[in-house]
C-alpha cells in the first residue's frame, strides 16, 4: 500500500529558489506540494499566472492551477519551504513556527540564532537538537530549521571531512559567484556581461561566520563555534549556474595529498545512508583533471547535490590549495533546504 | 627641429599583444616603427594581408602595407619589441640580442635568467643594471629587457608601495583572468561561455617567482628575490581585457588603513617623472566605491597603464585584503614593453 | 572673444540616455548643461549621489555637485534634453514645451504625433517644419522634436541614399539588439546570458511606423510616410552596445552593387556640412571584409555616430541583402537628440 | 530473449558531433557502439587518452578503454556513422561505402549528390529510395545517407507541414547560431564575447539549397527541388547550443493563423510512428508565450529533437513571421543521423 505522502507549503513560491523547490518536489517520494504563497501582488492568482517560470523543465502540472495562498499560517500546512528575502522571513517565519509549523528556511535571517539549527546534513545532522531550544517548539510544536548560504555550503561541505581528521586552522576562500545567487531580475546584465564585480554585500560576513557555525560542536544546548581563522573574498561572474572557489587551508596536523583525497571521496553521506532521497551518493566527488571542476562540466554531477573538488596542490602561504564548485540553487538553496527536511523526517522531527 | 624618431621593430607583430604594439607606436613621440617580422607563414606579404587585426581602432596606415620580414636580426633595427611565444622566444631572442639589438621583450623564455632584468618602471627601474652582466652587451652592445607576466604586472604595482613602506612578509592572490591574456585564437568560446576555467598553465608558478624578483633587491650584479610567502590561485573568466585579482597580505609592521591608501596612491611615477609618454601620471587608482574596481568601468584608466585597487579592509587570515585590477594587453604586455623602452632611451641604454 | 554657450536642462538625467547626453555634452562647443531632473527619489541631491554612473569614461566634474531639480519647467533651462520612459514622457514632454522650452525628446511618446518631428539630421532635416504646427509654438515658442527609436535609425541612415536614388518596395529586417537598448537595470542576466530573445515589446510596430515617417515627405504642413511594404522581427541578444541588424531590400529601379556601395559611402552628411560638431563626417562606413561590421569593432566609429554597413549581397527573395550596425545609446538616443538640437540651432529655432 | 545489437561504428570520434554520437548512443536499444576513429594523431590510443571530452554527461564506460582505430573499412562494423569535416569526408565516407558500409553522414560533402539522400525522417523518408542509385550499393551494398546542415534542419522541419498543406512561394530566415555549431574550439572567445559575427562561410548557400532538396519531390529516380525563392542571413551569436530563426514565409494559398499553428502541432512524426527510438513524441513544439522560443529554456524539448516554434503573426512583406529554435548539435548533427539510421533500421536498410 502506498504511503500517504507529507503535505507541504512553500512561502515565497515564485521566485527563482521557490521554482526550484517546486522542481525538486515534483516527483517527491515522501513530499508533496499542497500549498504555495507569495507576495501580495500574486495572491490569488493560479500559480502560472502568477509565475515567469525561470527553469529549463517545465513548470509542473500539479502546481499550475494551484491558487497562491496568502502568505499566513492560517490553513498552511504543518511543513513549510520558505524562500523569502531575510527581511520578509524575520516578519513571517516566526508566525508559521508559532502556529506549529516546521519552517525549512532558506533565508539568512535566523541562521546564526543560538537556538536555531544551520544544518548540512552530511557535516553537522546533530545540530538538529538546537530547535528543542526554541520558544515555538515548546508551545505549538513548531521550529526553524536553516541551511547555509549559497556560497558556504559548498566550502563547508568540501572542508568536513578534513576538519574532522586533520583539524583545521586558517581558511582562505575567493568565490566567483554565478547571477542566479542574486535571483531574479537580480544582476543586471549591463553589469556582469564581460565582467566581474569584486562585491556581493554582506557575503563575506555570512561565508564567515556560517562556516563557524556548521563546523562548531554541540555542546549542552548551544553551538561553540569552531575556532579556525577565515577570509572570504566574493565575487560575481557571467556563470548562471554554479558557484567556484579557491580555497587555501592550514590543517592542525600535516596530511598528505593523498590522505586528503581519500578524506575528501570517502566522505560518508550520513543522508544518503539514512535513506534521504535528495543526498546524493557522493556527497563529494575529486576531479582529477588538472582544469576542473568547471561550472559547465560539473555543475548537476549528483543531480546538482555532490560538491566538486579539484586541484588539490601545495599552498606557499598556508598548507594546500584547491577549487571547490558547486550548485548554488540546488545544493546551495533549494536541494539544502529540501534534505535538511529529509533529515527530520528520518530523524522523526516531522511527525 | 623636429628630432628624429628611433627605428623600432616588432618581433611577433600579427599576434594580439604585436597588434597592441603596433597601435601604441601609431604616434609616438620618441619611436617608429620600421621593421615588423611573423611566422614564415607571414613573410613577405603585406602586414595587411598578413594579419587578422584585432583591436577597436583601426590597423595605422603606416603599416599596412609595410612587408613582414623573416624573423632574423639581418637588416632589422637596434631596438626591437618582441611579442613571442616562450618556446620561439627561447631560439630568437638571443640572435637579436647577439646582433646587437636591443630586444624589449614580452615573453616569459628570459624573465628569470639572472643576468636579465625583469622591469617595471615604476617598480624597479634600478634592475636595468643587470643588463651590463650579458654576455651580449659585452660583445656586440645587444641586451635582453624583459616585463613581468600580465598576471603579476598589476599586483606587483600595487604592493610595491606597501612592501617598501610596511614590508610585507605573506601574500594570497587569486585571479581571475581575461581571455585576451591567452592570445588569439586563444580561449575557445565554447570552453568560457557562462564558465570558469580554474587553471592556467604554468601561470601560479610566474606570478609568484616573478613577484619575488621584481621586489628583489639589487645586491652588487644580482637580485636577491623578496622573502615573503606567497601563494596564487589562477583562474580565466569571460571578460575581454582585465585581469581582477583578489588579495590579502600579511606587512611587517602594523598600518591603518588611511596609511596603505595613502602609499597606494601617493606612490610616485617615476617613469612619469622622467618624462616617459606611455607612464600613467598615476601609477595607481586607489576606487572608493564599494564593488569597484571592475574590468567593465575601470580597465582603461591611464590609456590601461593605470593599475586600480579597491575594497581595502581587513583581513581574518593575514593582515588586509583589496581588489586588484589593470589591464592585461597594454599594463600587461605591450604597453609595459614600452614603458621599459622608455626607460631605456632616458637611461641613455639606447644610444 | 568666446561666445556664450547655451543652457541646457537634462530631464532624466540619471539613466542610461541621460548619462550618455552628460557625457556626450561634457565638452560641447555650442551647449552646456546647467540644469538635471530625474524622478522625485532623486530630487534635491548632488548628482554624484543621485546617479549609479554607468559609463565607461568618469562623470564629468561640472555636475557632480549639481543639485538634482524636480522635474518642473520652473526655473529649467529653454533646451531640454528629455530622456523619459513613454508614459512619464507624455505627462511632462507637453508641459515644458508649454512653458516655451526647446523639447529635444529621446522618447517613443510623441515620435507618430502628426505636428511632431521625427528627425534624422542626415535624413529629413527638412521635416523640422512641422513644429510650426504645435500649438505650443504658436502659444509660448516652445515645441517638442523627437529622434527615432534605436534599432530604426541605423536602419533608416542605411537605407536612405538608397531610397532617394533608387526608390524601395519592400523591407525586411532582423534585429540583434543590444541590452543597453533596454535601460538599467533593464534585461536580467539570467535571461540574456548563453541565450536569445527573440522578443523586445513593440519594438516591431515602432521600427516599422517610424521608418515610414522619417523617409516620409513633407507636404504642406504634413508628412506623407513612405509606401514601402515592411516587416521586422526583433531580438534581443548578449551584447553591450551596437544593434546589428540583418536587411533584405527590393528597389524601385534596379541597381548594381558598386552603384549601391557609392550611394551609401557617398551618402552627404547634411549636419557635418551645416557644421553640427556632433555630426560624423562620415554618416555611412562601408566595411568590405566579409564578416563586418561586428559591434565588437565597428560600434565607435565615428565616435558612435556612424552607421556601418557590410556583407552588400543579391537577395533571393528580394533585390539585395546586407547588414548594418549602428550604436544604440549614441547614434540610437543621445546622439540623435543632440544631433537634432545641433541641427535646430543652425537652422535658427534655439533663438 | 534480448535481440542482439547492432554493432555500429564512428568516424570522426573525437569532435564535438562525434562525442554526441557516442552520448547519444549510450544506452541505445538497438545499436552498440563498437568502434571508434579518428585523425592520425588519435590512433592506438584509448579513447579516453584521444578525447578532450565536452559534454555534461560523463563519458560512457564502454567507450574509455576502446582503442581508437585507423580510418579505415577494414575491419570496421557494417553500420557507420560520419561526423567529418567536408573535406576528409569527401575521400573517407566512399571508402566505406565502396567496403560495404551503411554510411549514416552528418557531413555536408554528399548532401548535394543527386543520388545521396538528404533525409530528414519527419520530412522526406521517401528520398531514401535514392540510394538504390549509388554505385557503391550495387556492387557492395554500401551507401551513403545525409541529414542537413544544422541551420537548416530545424528551419525545414518547421516549413514541412506548412509547405505540404498550404504550399510555399517564398522564404526569408535571418539565423543567430550557436557556437558549437562550428565545433571544438571552433569560434574563439576574443571574436563572440559580447558580440555578433554576421557572417559564417558557406551557411547561407548549404540552407538555401538543402531546403529546397528536403522539400523537393522524389520523382522517378532523382528528386526534384522544391520551387519556392528562399534568402538567408546567417549569424553567429554568444550562445553555446540552439540555433534561433526569425523566419517570414508567403504561402501559396491563404491559411488563417490557427489553421497554421494545427498544422505545427499536428505534424505527425513518421519516425516516432514507426517506433524510432531517438524520434520525439511531438516533431513541432509550438510556444505560446510572446517571448519564446529562447534557448536558455527550450533547447531541450524532447531531449533536444523537438523543434520549438513561436511568435506566429503577420508579416508586413510576406504572409507569415515565427521564430524557430533547435538544437543544433542534436536535432542539428549527431541526433539527426541517428534517428536517420533507425528509420534506415525500420525500412530494412540495414539488414
Amino acid at each position: 500500500m502506498a504511503q500517504l505522502k507529507i503535505s507541504v507549503g512553500i512561502l515565497g513560491a515564485t521566485g527563482v529558489v521557490g521554482q526550484r523547490f517546486i522542481q525538486m518536489l515534483e516527483a517527491h517520494p515522501w513530499f508533496e506540494v499542497a500549498w504555495l504563497a507569495a507576495s501580495d501582488r500574486s495572491e490569488g492568482k493560479p500559480y502560472s499566472e502568477a509565475t515567469r517560470w525561470r527553469l529549463k523543465t517545465p513548470m509542473p502540472v500539479q502546481v499550475r492551477d494551484m491558487v497562491v495562498s496568502p502568505a499566513s499560517a492560517n490553513g498552511a500546512p504543518k511543513v513549510i519551504f520558505a524562500a523569502l528575502d531575510a527581511g520578509i522571513a524575520r516578519e513571517l517565519e516566526p508566525q508559521f513556527a508559532a502556529a506549529g509549523c516546521a519552517v525549512v528556511s532558506n533565508s539568512s535571517a535566523f541562521r546564526m540564532d543560538p537556538s536555531v539549527p544551520l544544518v548540512i546534513p552530511e557535516v553537522n545532522p546533530d545540530h538538529l537538537a538546537l530547535l528543542e531550544q526554541q520558544c515555538w517548539r515548546k508551545q505549538s510544536g513548531g521550529y526553524i530549521v536553516t541551511n547555509p548560504n549559497c556560497s558556504a555550503i559548498g566550502l563547508v561541505v568540501a572542508l568536513a571531512p578534513l576538519y574532522r581528521q586533520f583539524g583545521i586552522e586558517s581558511i582562505f576562500v575567493t568565490t566567483m559567484q554565478a547571477v542566479s545567487g542574486a535571483g531574479y531580475p537580480g544582476v543586471a546584465s549591463l553589469d556582469i556581461l564581460g565582467n566581474v564585480i569584486p562585491y556581493i554585500a554582506k557575503e563575506e560576513e555570512k561565508m564567515e561566520e556560517e562556516t563557524r557555525k556548521l563546523l562548531g560542536k554541540l555542546n549542552g544546548g548551544s553551538v561553540v563555534d569552531a575556532g579556525f581563522r577565515m577570509t572570504a573574498h566574493c565575487n560575481r561572474v557571467a556563470v548562471e549556474d554554479g558557484h567556484t572557489e579557491s580555497v587555501s587551508i592550514k590543517l592542525n596536523q600535516p596530511a598528505e595529498r593523498e590522505a586528503i583525497i581519500e578524506a575528501l571521496t570517502g566522505f560518508k553521506s550520513i543522508p544518503h545512508e539514512l535513506g534521504c532521497p535528495s543526498a546524493p551518493e557522493q556527497a563529494i566527488a575529486y576531479e582529477s583533471a588538472a582544469d576542473r571542476p568547471q561550472p559547465r562540466f560539473d555543475v548537476d554531477r549528483g543531480n546538482g547535490m555532490t560538491v566538486s573538488v579539484g586541484r588539490l596542490r601545495p599552498c606557499g602561504v598556508l598548507d594546500w590549495k584547491f577549487t571547490v564548485l558547486s550548485h548554488n540553487t540546488i545544493r546551495g538553496a533549494a536541494g539544502a533546504a529540501l534534505l535538511n527536511a529529509e533529515l527530520l523526517r528520518v530523524q522523526g522531527y516531522l511527525s
